[in-house]
């Protein structure tokens, strides 16, 4: 049976993504009606520009000037934030949706990375649903993968490639040859990255996605403070090159896993052995994959971003509220939740890939190596080809398994070298062993 | 909150998987109740042997001898058919259990395949859970993807590795240049294959989830004589080898496509693009490909066999029934659902490998290549690099995109010739294009 009264919706901000949403409840009615019991309908929506053409039909539909004022006011069962932004008015307009008992769905991981407890607390105190399928990995269903699919397991460990614009630049200068900069550019170009690349390829949208991905898997509050951020500007083709000959390539990755002594929490890039799945996931693609302590390993792969798998994650959850679904936001409800705690950075352990530029001439290597050895660190490969006598050429070295700290002095103390020509890269070697 | 009263469960059925689903339960009680509300409780059990250690405390546990009984009498709200069988006692429980107004979780594909809809009508018209997330792809939450996480989407096609024995065996020829009879011994000696192996090699298996797959993806009921169906014994070493050479991998794939005429089910070995995502999908794992309008292309990978994945999944059911969530079996209440219609095999349009074995003498190719001909075939490739006169030498074709039907008559022909000297091989090409 399909019910009569439809599910009212109100879509604040109509960008492409906003724009699509509407689009995608009108077109599929029936089907969405079919699968859910419910007809979804738009009845209000907010945006900064009435006279703007959107290619769709908002001819029936009421039109707000002030999202806000539409969150409080508008006749509708359920708001959809599409404005962005960690505050502002995208933060007001949940806050108002929230509180006037109207369920709430975004896309907003920026504003749910910095306030999602605040709001997960509202909306459970209200009794409405909190969706945001949409803000992690796009199109793929990974939040109701981890929340639901694998609610059985203790989950040890989530690892994604949560940030597309990096995954395509990664992946051009890898079959390209071409630079970092030349491949944002041209991703700038085909609208895969923004104007100002900040949040994308300095990692900051990757760890947004990634506390929320270790929220719903440890079931705990994450401050995003406690995520240990770097992104992908340091990379050159020359690094890229090494990998693919030491048998690895470079993802930039979320990596969310369990310790004795609390949640690590770390975006950055990795060398990942290519024979992985996740290794073969590129260009624009995002991964997902969680290990849980009964099912083993599950990836999910999709699109990330675009108005089409964006919008079909926010149907989703619409068609979720519209079946009467309520699932709690973070998997389990909020206030019995504890806080989680970060581990810092400095106790990693794992391998490490270091390349350096240096003077070609002698007693260089042994000095550099005399610094490793000092901290403990024990080399596992070392190239070095090119030979430029009194130039700088390259030297790349990779570690057995050491700590992020006895790493991190080592390098200080080797950039500090005379011979040393350039700051150092350092890429964390991932083996991703269950 | 969790609510005082337990989920109470019956499980029918004490192997592997039921054993381990009883440990499950009784082992992650608090993460459960936290996640879902309800505690789970399992208050029934039943299996042929009551002597048998299982490793698993059963003694507060109600024992049943006769499984239908249990299903019929014992204080559960839900129960858990783990027996297997298309027919018999499971078929009898489920119906059982259903009738007596209980919840049902199944992992038992060849009996949905063959009797789903009779269930499906029965737990509707009861308003009880029917979940068999177990029943497709283990672990792998595919039906929840599926049904909830893309039920945006009009999904246009289904492609999936079902059979973790197949592609385990398939992997192991590849990589260990062992032939189909050892690497199936091996697989049964390490329990990766049953003694009596039909159901996978031969594609029943995959044939089966692929029904399920199929339901729920285009919202209709499927009758698994539709569903054509070849396993992998066919294959040699030479054609995995010639995939290889050509770019390609050979996977046992199962396939469901939306087509003007209907639905089109196939499961049987492609050759797929090495680069594809789902062609780096090796060993036991499963993996499934759903094509969504909206959302492009979504690949769920991990394991689809084994005690743990399959009890992961059937606790995520338990988990959903405790949360009183209700999501039609189908994705759609089945009453409205209509037949699909089924497409013959014969109107695949395609790309074709071809192997024969033929005796090397001149003019043999030109008696094949007429029989091509005359059924307007194409041909892409040709590869005869063995020379040994008046023996056998393999001669491998790729064709252009063909029809089916006119593939048939013309190996018909080819097969028939005194020069072929043993039935060919087919393998269709399946690019897996958006």
């Amino acid at each position: 049976m399909i019910e009569a009264r439809p599910l009212s919706v109100a879509v604040a901000g109509l960008g492409t993504v906003g724009a699509e949403v509407v689009r995608l409840v009108q077109a599929e009615a029936s089907l969405h009606a079919q699968r859910s019991g419910r007809r979804l309908q738009v009845v209000a929506v907010s945006a900064r520009d009435r006279a703007k053409d959107r290619g769709v039909d908002l001819d029936d539909i009421e039109w707000y000037g002030d999202a806000v004022e539409m969150a409080r006011a508008a006749p509708a069962e359920a708001v959809i934030e599409l404005i962005g932004g960690a505050d502002g008015v995208a933060r007001a307009v949940c806050r108002e949706a929230i509180d006037a008992g109207r369920h709430l769905v975004t896309a907003n991981k920026a504003l749910l990375a910095h306030h999602g407890a605040d709001l997960v607390w509202a909306a459970e105190a209200k009794s409405v649903a909190l969706g945001y399928e949409a803000a992690v990995a796009g199109g793929i269903p990974a939040v109701k993968g981890l929340r639901e699919g694998l609610a059985a397991n203790r989950l040890t460990r989530v690892v994604g490639i949560l940030n597309g614009t990096c995954n395509h630049i990664l992946t051009g200068m890898r079959e390209g040859g071409r630079d970092f900069a030349a491949e944002l550019a041209e991703a700038q170009a085909r609208g895969y990255a923004e104007a100002d690349p900040t949040m994308d390829v300095d990692g900051l949208d990757a760890a947004h996605k990634l506390v929320l991905l270790a929220q719903l898997a440890f079931n705990g509050a994450i401050a995003f403070e406690g995520v240990h951020v770097e992104g992908i500007r340091g990379l050159s083709l020359t690094d890229i090159a090494y990998a693919e000959e030491l048998g690895y390539r470079i993802k930039l990755l979320g990596l969310a896993e369990r310790r004795d002594a609390g949640i690590s929490l770390r975006v950055h890039p990795c060398m990942v052995p290519r024979q992985l799945p996740i290794a073969s996931v590129e260009g624009v693609l995002n991964a997902v994959v969680a290990y849980g302590h009964e099912v083993g390993e599950v990836m999910m792969v999709g699109r990330g971003a675009g108005a089409g798998p964006t919008a079909s994650a926010v149907v989703a959850d619409l068609l979720d509220i519209a079946r009467g679904s309520r699932v709690p936001p973070l998997g389990a409800p909020a206030g019995r939740l504890p806080p989680l705690v970060p581990v810092p950075i400095g106790e990693r352990q794992g391998a490490y890939y270091l390349r350096l530029m240096v003077m070609d001439r002698p007693g260089v290597i042994a000095e550099i190596a005399a610094r490793m050895r000092d901290h403990d660190i024990s080399l596992e490969g070392f190239i070095q080809r090119a030979r430029s006598p009194d130039l700088a050429v390259p030297v790349v070295m990779t570690t057995h398994e050491t700590n992020e700290s006895a790493m991190q002095a080592a390098l200080g103390e080797i950039a500090a070298l005379p011979v040393v020509l350039e700051a150092p890269v350092l890429v964390r070697i991932e083996t991703l062993d269950p």
